[in-house]
């Protein structure tokens, strides 16, 4: 299997079937010059999307037709400029539905079968991805996007189906907003950054004025580091546990300000190392009971890893599919701001120093210990690595896990509030396997720690505040909610000029 | 009389009568050497926080003590250590309550009567005020200072008796909360700037952990500017009154952002100048219909500044009255940032050009004209101005509003959170009347008029957001009011290690 490093699956290319699949059946007798190609719901909409992660392709089953005819039939809804090959049977010399024009595809785009996925309508498109040694998916009622998300969630986890939904904002509703903003009973541009926030709002959501980012989500993610037995903390591992029982009791400093801000809180156990009593609101999503320490080796494999990005996928789907309208990072574990810094340090190519901090308040010789971890941890990567095989050497079950939530919210549309340094850290690796997430996040407050500066200025990201905090949790980011919200009610709520009867 | 420019009112000094006033009356047969003095409820408390404003003395009606055994009867209670003067009857060499007492106790203050506050328990004291020409209030059920709050609202306006109300923050209860603070389930510190709030809130309110912050009340003073015929800013006077409107209607961005924070607004008109149609929520205060060219002459007369900061005062103790726990300053005045910039140059002593910015966007050649009006009016001032005729002289009409209404809300002991540049300028003006305001004021905003800046440096205020506003009406202190309710929530509601069994 050509499993490349920076993929969370196999599959590189998505082939299409057309008839059936990305247009309506044409009626059987028809002549092939009156043929009009109508576009079945979301299909072009799907293919600009999978664009950005898949080689895209079409092989047809047509005896009457060659790729120019094809082409040309679908270059009108923009679907011709999408489809890296077109292959027809007639292409191929065979009358029905057959392997070889899936096998001509595939070796025109230079790819072993086990990396792609073909989507058809008929058992007999089956049959020949079967034959050939690709992968099979039905396109079934909806659009044929959402069949290869149903398939790659099935086959290579809800990261690699979240990550192929990413779109990009709609540009169109964020000048909708800016417009807006100027029309409304205000000096134009006088609301600051908070006009900029509404009109990013509107460009998630893709419209404006944007909804509200309302109810919103708090996932805080548990995990445990075996970096500890560095000395990296003074806190006893325990702690970690200890504080999730907290979370599910509301004792926490991100229970009183999710409460405030009218957000719920889940708790996902994704690698606590000791015993977890159940308890309402935590949900065991445990992949291993703590990373193994990085000072020494890989922090996890690869299949943890993506285990963990799955969980947070997952998570942010279902908190979505929930209600859900804005998502907020959180996270625990003791000694999670050295896998933080080290994630930091490999996606910004800065130095450990520069970007280890004192996380919960450590004294210069611990911090001296911090660096050298990080340093030896760092020296041990390999310049043909990809993004996951990183988080899996240097990071964190819970750094991963949010990476996977990051990528999920993004691909739901929704606006992802991003808390301190351990889930910028994840927001790094997420953007090295789907830069388009970075659009999606909304920096909540800027921690002390030095690394969250780094990884901010590497995304791009400003945040909304700056209030020397340093818990993490989810704290910040749940302070700035509802800065968020504000920003989608001037846009929703402020009468305009014309409205008021107010002259400029 | 002898008006001294630095108080709103003529009374210097408050001259108490001590048996059945500060304290309990002694049973008639008892022998002196056995007195012992009860004093009355809130007394001391009374006394220590008068004498931050007036100076405090004793005049008794008493025929077998002497100065000397008033103190020492005075002594445990405190209240010895807050008396200027003490005079008995005995002292002076008369056998009844005579002027000639409170007559050498203005001697000895070297204060003419007219400035001079006598409070007593009897007919026998008026009496004694009225001769000695003295004003007099009688002490009644209540505490001493309740009597001088009492008279001084009724002789000499609102304000000045918030300005004896003035208070300190209780040092204790800030104590107090940064102890609880250590204790809650997070690293120590780890909050940052939102445990600074906390103690301060505990202080403000002199309990920790603090009461919620809420409701709150946003009151929008707004008022009209004589200096727009200068050629200051490019929007019509008339867009003011249009506003006031718009507030009443609920479509400004101070409306939808004080409703998202759960705040009410009460739009007060102290000074616009053209007709504004009645609406609910709208309180007709207006002093004057504007003020005059500040370019030109006094924007105002003495009386008018007072009248404003009066009206101030008096929405604060309202609002508070009718339950709120946290105020808001809010303002509208087409022209507002030029006096705003010259009350902030003439506090500061910072020259025009450093303090003076584009307000709502003008171009270079109105900045110029701005600067150049600001420096003609800070020419024109006298060395032996006090804070009131430079807030006439360079001031608008809601910024003395402002003024009141924080020393109003101070007074009240419940946080005033200060919005731009506008608040800011009121801000100054009510330190240097009154210095004890600033601890209960809360930055909410730090807008980008250079003003703001050089105000918030000289009052030592750090404001808690920044996001590039230059709104004003209040809009960027409400955004501040979730953080102030998140300062308090997490005092309220976190767990302590020992109740989260948290070992550290």
């Amino acid at each position: 299997m050509n499993r490349t490093p920076d993929r969370p699956g196999p599959i590189r290319a998505v082939l299409f079937d057309v008839g059936g699949t990305l247009v309506h059946e044409a009626s059987p007798g028809r002549a092939v010059t009156d043929l009009v190609a109508r576009t079945r719901d979301g299909a072009v909409a799907d293919l600009e999307t999978l664009a950005h992660t898949y080689r895209l392709g079409a092989v047809t089953d047509t005896a009457v037709m060659g790729e120019e005819q094809v082409r040309r039939l679908l270059a009108p809804s923009g679907l011709d400029a999408l489809l890296e090959v077109v292959v027809t049977s007639a292409d191929v010399g065979v009358a029905k539905p057959d392997p070889r024009s899936l096998r001509c595809a595939m070796a025109r785009l230079g790819l072993d079968p086990a990396t792609v996925l073909y989507v058809g309508d008929r058992d007999l498109d089956a049959a020949a991805a079967a034959a050939a040694g690709a992968a099979f998916a039905p396109v079934g009622d909806g659009s044929p996007g959402r069949a290869v998300i149903r398939w790659l969630r099935a086959n290579e986890g809800a990261f690699a189906a979240a990550r192929a939904l990413l779109g990009v904002p709609d540009r169109t509703a964020e000048e909708d907003a800016r417009h807006l903003h100027d029309r409304l009973t205000k000096p134009p541009r006088s609301l600051g950054d908070l006009e900029t926030l509404g009109a990013r709002l509107a460009g998630i959501a893709g419209r404006a004025p944007p909804p509200l980012p309302f109810p919103a989500a708090v996932a805080v993610f548990a995990g445990d580091h075996g970096v500890v037995a560095s000395g990296v903390t003074p806190w006893p591992q325990a702690v970690t546990a200890q504080m999730v029982v907290n979370f599910s009791r509301g004792g926490a400093a991100v229970n009183v300000l999710a409460r405030a801000a009218g957000a719920s809180v889940t708790v996902v156990d994704v690698g606590v190392a000791g015993p977890v009593p159940p308890a309402p609101g935590l949900i065991d999503r445990r992949v291993r009971p703590g990373t193994a320490n990085l000072a020494d080796g890989p922090a996890m494999t690869v299949d943890d890893a993506r285990a963990a990005m799955d969980v947070g996928a997952e998570v942010a789907a279902d908190l979505v599919a929930g209600g859900a309208r804005a998502l907020v990072t959180g996270d625990m574990g003791i000694g999670n701001t050295t896998p933080a810094a080290a994630l930091v340090a490999a996606f910004t190519g800065l130095p450990a120093w520069r970007v280890t901090g004192r996380g919960t308040g450590i004294d210069d010789a611990t911090l001296a210990i911090k660096i050298a971890v990080i340093d030896r941890a760092l020296a041990r990567g390999r310049p043909d690595e990809g993004p996951i095989e990183v988080a899996a050497r240097l990071g964190g079950l819970e750094h991963a896990a949010l990476c996977g939530f990051v990528v999920g919210g993004a691909a739901a549309r929704v606006p992802v509030l991003i808390d301190g340094v351990i889930a910028l850290s994840a927001v790094l690796t997420a953007a090295a396997l789907a830069p388009r997430v970075v659009p999606f996040c909304i920096a909540g407050h800027r921690s002390t720690e030095p690394g969250a500066d780094a990884a901010l200025a590497h995304l791009g990201l400003t945040p909304l505040l700056q209030l020397r905090m340093r818990l993490g949790e989810g704290s910040g980011a749940c302070l700035a909610l509802p800065l968020v919200r504000a920003a989608a009610l001037v846009l929703r709520e402020m009468a305009t000029f014309d409205e008021a009867g107010i002259g400029r």
